[in-house]
């Protein structure tokens, strides 16, 4: 017998046909033995239209009443999944944040879990009783309810895995794992059986949207095992058909790389001629920071007679705000700025090349003959990003997924 | 300075514009120096979407779940609601049922509220804070969300007048006040200025549906004015331009008659040659009380030979429910049951007839004049109610507005 915790996200509970087919995937769990938390999204499109509500009464509205507001979609799927569950017999009940209570700090809009309160829970899933609990929310020190940031289902629901010891994390999304490039351009690409933490986060945070960052974080930080599965496939988390995401040590034999990743919501934007001194740097990106401008790669070059030149990438939709930022800026002396809308970043990403040496040497050339031009490099211990013109972004995913022997040969034949 | 209740219905938070128009109304009470306290319903249109989706699960449901699905629509509205007023630069919070709390019994679905607890409210009403309220909510002993009923928002908002102490509790609608007849069938029907409680209590329960009934009774037992108004005209609730619900004894001079009310969705069911012996009635009723009928007048012609009639009304949905459940009945005995679906009933309404004789002969005098039959007559102290056949129901209401001297002259010219 396991503690499973199932999460359904938005398009798996998109209406009541599909949180009916997530229920009988939990009864199955439950016949199977199981004890089941389950944890639920808003159903498709609901919190985007909260969201937009509250936009249009002010950009600039108080959060605790938009955490007020946004948290009711989760509230009407964890009811709803009650109520399905009941249906099959299967003894439930709905556990909003603040009855359990799941206690965040105040940081009201992307609030962090601290405390979760377990006891009551424990002794339910004890007499067989199946908890279904609203992702996203929780409820802060001082009685108000709180949202965990777009996507936060996910990190409830890792959050909850670890508050009960739970043996495993089951995320039902709408694909089948995570995989090493996106199919919709790769279409040899294949079905990732395990992942380190480490890698996931890295796909995560490259666009692979499969997973929110923060609760890969903390699902390592835990040592909960996550998997990721598809709600639309017949199969349950106890079939072990997703990819599972664990520690590095519980991946017997690691792949050199395991997936390509890529964004094509990049601008890449370069500061010439700014002075080269201690702190230039951070001269340049705290007021862009300050702006809640998200920077992502970051490359100085060498100096030449005390200046240097500064490229960052950004989200495409922050690039304007970026350039904005930098030019009100008095203080800062540079020749000029230029942005680049049209680059898109690859990455490959694999804990196997921490111990392998070729592996950017295989990019550097596949690229080369492929006659892609590369813009800018950055590395970390687990990947190498580049960035290039966004319109062979899918040459050269599909050319680096074959050269690093990714593709699904039967899928070739 | 007074202390107001304001509740805004469905169609008076129906959209985003809808509920700036709203909080700008709140705005002038604040403005004019008046502490408010905000009552919501969801935005028309939520509350039956969600209802319907609870139904789509199951016809069975957990009436717990229930709450917790369909009390989602008011919290979102009060968020936004707080959010608005903010934006005019008026302190304002949400408050939701379990966060003040607003205390109920048990039953599900149509709980009673037990207990409010005002101290923290009072405290910040003095202070100038204006408290948002989700309408329709409040939360058990046992910690779960109860739901008041449909239309519970009204009871909430009276409740909140009550607990409070408030001057006076203004339900804003998309009506501008109580009328003495349907205004779309008696084009001179006028707004009453001042009605009593148990007037309104009786236009209420005639399908007169500008308030909860259970809203009214609480008003009159807590002696709370309740002023129904409309949201889409350009005066507030200090305005005083709205329909007063008050103490007869308010009411300086009160109308011979206050109103006619009228209803179609009226079945007329007639049991012919039952036993007439001590209990019958009960024998009769307990039934279709068990099956959930909502049985209205009831009436016992005189007996012959032993045996009786024994005619009443039903809504016009639950009639073929209420012969089921009769012939279902074994043991009762009875010649046979006639089924009118073609009747509505009419009343006549004012606490002035109380001291007034010839009040019913005017009503039978007018009928008379227009040919038009009455089938079934039942009254109490201050309503006089008819059954006759459906086709007859305008002129009928039309020509009893006349009769009682009703008629808005100025509409007529």
């Amino acid at each position: 017998m396991a503690l499973i915790i199932a999460k359904f996200g938005g398009t798996s509970v998109a209406d009541i046909q599909r949180i009916e087919n997530a229920a009988s995937k939990v009864v199955r769990e439950v016949e199977a033995g199981n004890k089941v938390v389950v944890v639920v999204s808003a159903m498709s499109g609901v919190t985007n239209k909260l969201v937009e509500y509250c936009a249009q009464i002010s950009p600039m509205h108080d959060l605790r009443e938009y955490d007020t507001v946004v948290s009711s979609g989760e509230q009407v799927t964890a009811g709803l999944m009650a109520m399905a569950l009941q249906k099959h017999g299967v003894v439930a009940r709905s556990w909003l944040g603040w009855q359990i209570p799941i206690v965040t700090d105040n940081v009201h809009g992307k609030a962090r879990i601290e405390n979760i309160d377990t006891n009551e829970l424990q002794k339910r899933l004890d007499d067989g009783e199946v908890a279904v609990i609203p992702g996203f929310q929780g409820v802060t020190g001082l009685g108000r309810v709180a949202t965990l940031g777009r996507g936060g289902s996910d990190t409830s629901a890792v959050a909850m895995a670890a508050a009960l010891g739970a043996d495993r994390c089951d995320i039902y999304t709408d694909v089948s794992g995570v995989y090493t490039a996106d199919p919709r351009i790769v279409p040899a690409a294949r079905k990732i059986n395990k992942i380190a933490y480490e890698e996931m986060l890295e796909l995560a945070s490259l666009g692979s949207k499969v997973l929110q960052t923060r609760s890969v974080e903390m699902g390592a930080k835990n040592g909960v095992p996550i998997q990721v599965l598809s709600s639309f496939d017949d199969e349950i988390g106890s079939d072990r058909k997703g990819t599972l995401v664990t520690t590095e040590g519980s991946i017997v034999e690691a792949e050199l790389v395991s997936g390509i990743a890529h964004s094509s919501d990049e601008s890449k934007i370069t500061v010439l001629g700014v002075r080269d001194v201690p702190g230039i740097a951070a001269r340049l990106f705290e007021p862009l920071a300050k702006a809640a401008v998200n920077v992502d790669m970051i490359i100085q070059n060498i100096s030449a007679d005390g200046l240097t030149d500064m490229t960052f990438t950004v989200p495409r939709a922050e690039s304007a705000l970026a350039v904005k930022t930098l030019e009100k800026d008095v203080d800062l002396t540079y020749d000029k700025i230029t942005v680049n809308d049209n680059v898109s970043k690859v990455s490959v990403v694999g804990i196997g090349m921490k111990s392998h040496a070729g592996v950017a040497n295989t990019m550097f050339r596949t690229l080369a003959e492929k006659n892609i031009n590369i813009q800018v490099i950055s590395t970390s211990e687990i990947k190498i990003s580049i960035l290039i013109e966004e319109d062979y972004t899918e040459l050269a995913v599909r050319s680096l997924h074959a050269a690093y022997g990714l593709d699904d040969t039967d899928k070739i034949a």
